[in-house]
């Protein structure tokens, strides 16, 4: 008879069930979490400066900030916010248990919002579930309208879309209506946002759906597309 | 006693052989494979196309495209060269048999380039040898002059960095040199090349290199930084 040999074949199954303990613990102290994806350079940094200078006034916020290597992105953040730097040491994406300790680290332990900016990355960020009420891609204009239908699994498994670096639209050939198109194709609720971090344009909208789903989040009220 | 089992252990070691294999037999042909790799959107294909149109006169090109889905990119590139797409299913990088198998589908088995383009990813494939003398990585201006420090593996295991966008210079906030002593930090023996596909700046410099490791290796002195 063939001896069983145990591979940890639940690990994926661990850290999923992890990721849904973490999310519930923050459903029950009122904070939303918002994990950012994007290609590398898509502005997941910039957005969140300009988003921080709208709601800090009436918002509690936090960051964890993964990056393979150096602090630069936390240094950036940690003049509008609590800010942590998870490092990967080479790896592609954040795993929960990173988050985890991360949060331990924070100055601000129920923040109203948790923000997670993931590693630039469109692909294998869309696999590991860190705890978030939100999944949120961002696409730049520089990229290509091309890209929610190269990048399925990213898109199918975020519940909003923003473009981001709008201001270079004249400059360079990006076709708004198709990227939308293209990303509703993969996933129909995808909510979607155009947005210019140096311009501010569509901050405010941006920041506005944060501001119901927190309101939401703490009277138990968080939408259905949302997980 | 513990009864040994084998999990694959060889696998990678198995891939590698295969990839220098490949290379090996490049070689022997007289073909320069050129893998280039970059974030989503840097302009991989773009650059592809105007090299196409400079070197196609003397030289017999061909290129093996990576996504995780659609055909896109082999359809634009198809105009230009023979092309083929290699569709990963999902997966974050190109491996060498994907490479071999697309490779026995082209039309022309006997390039003097053979380019590969890899999926839109600045982690993943830098752990991934697909039988290239020559590793290229694209920055394009809009993605910030940070990337090197933070993405260090693709910048060490390439031999060249081509920025890309150019044109875009004067909208972005682009620091030139630090993006290159970022670069050169991580690698110091990175060749440069500062280009715009949609202004053709630069695509003859970036073309006139590759002619040079084209003779040279068909004359068997590929330089030594080149592997």
């Amino acid at each position: 008879m063939s001896p069983v040999v145990s591979v940890n074949s639940d690990l994926r199954q661990e850290l999923k069930d992890r990721a849904a303990r973490f999310r519930d613990r923050m459903t029950s102290q009122g904070t939303l979490v918002v994990n950012l994806v994007s290609s590398p350079g898509a502005g997941k940094t910039s957005l969140l400066q300009q988003s921080a200078k709208e709601l800090s006034s009436n918002h509690r916020l936090a960051v964890l900030v993964g990056d393979l290597a150096t602090n630069r992105d936390a240094e950036r953040l940690a003049q509008t916010m609590p800010a942590e730097q998870l490092t990967t040491g080479g790896a592609c994406h954040l795993e929960i248990p990173l988050v985890e300790a991360g949060f331990v680290r924070l100055s601000e332990q129920t923040p109203d919002i948790l923000f997670i900016e993931n590693v630039g990355n469109l692909v294998c960020p869309a696999s590991h579930d860190l705890g978030e009420h939100l999944r949120v891609v961002l696409l730049s204009t520089t990229e290509g309208e091309d890209k929610p239908g190269k990048y399925p699994k990213m898109y199918r498994t975020s519940d909003a879309l923003i473009l981001t670096k709008m201001d270079l639209l004249p400059y360079v050939p990006f076709d708004v209506e198709f990227a939308i198109a293209d990303a509703h194709a993969v996933q129909p609720q995808l909510k979607i946002f155009q947005t210019s971090a140096t311009k501010g344009e569509g901050i405010s909208q941006w920041c506005e759906y944060l501001r119901q789903l927190c309101q939401q989040l703490k009277s138990g009220n968080l939408p259905s597309h949302v997980r």
